[in-house]
């Protein structure tokens, strides 16, 4: 299990720490399959991949559920059959732990609905 | 009220008509504010605005509801505040009337949320 689900968002304000470049690959590799897309503010993403739209659907609203517990809310784009996540922080521009733990959550939520 | 409401989606096969270009220009003035996206497959795209999240995502939720209703189904992309709508048909590469249909039942499901 992902260290990272131990862990809880913190408030993040301005000036909160982003996260180095060398920790990030070293939790990227605590996380199963997400990339960091640098082509604007950095992000972390996956696409999670559904038989039907109901499950995709589904997916979406847990996501969103966890993303009200931890009051940090991704982007979340969704078609029949596929639901990408998008996490980073807003408030910093780019990644804080914050999101690395959000993305862990997320596997865990697609990974007990298997 | 716009007479797309009154239609409903049809089944959109391989082969089905797109749209012509002269009718898309009529059928946008009845709609409201979307946007012809011809970046790549042409696309119907509109940005919705909500005071939180959770009416972003009951909308969300409600357009959904729709594309299960009409059995023709959207990309969302939604964050905190705002959630993206683009309709457009997979099977035709374009824009069939269904997607004009549906851009006019998103609209109304947003007004009915005022």
């Amino acid at each position: 299990m992902s260290i990272l689900l131990e862990k809880k968002c913190t408030a993040c304000e301005l000036g909160a720490p982003l996260v180095p470049d060398k920790d990030q690959i070293e939790l990227l590799k605590d996380l199963d399959s997400w990339l960091i897309d640098k082509s604007d503010i950095p992000k972390l993403v996956k696409t999670f991949k559904f038989s039907n739209y109901l499950k995709t659907l589904n997916f979406v609203n847990l996501i969103a559920k966890l993303a009200e517990s931890e009051d940090h809310h991704p982007r979340i784009t969704f078609e029949w059959s596929t639901a990408t996540i998008e996490w980073w922080s807003h408030k910093i521009e780019g990644l804080h732990m914050n999101d690395f733990i959000c993305a862990a959550k997320s596997d865990e939520i697609y990974t007990s609905l298997k």
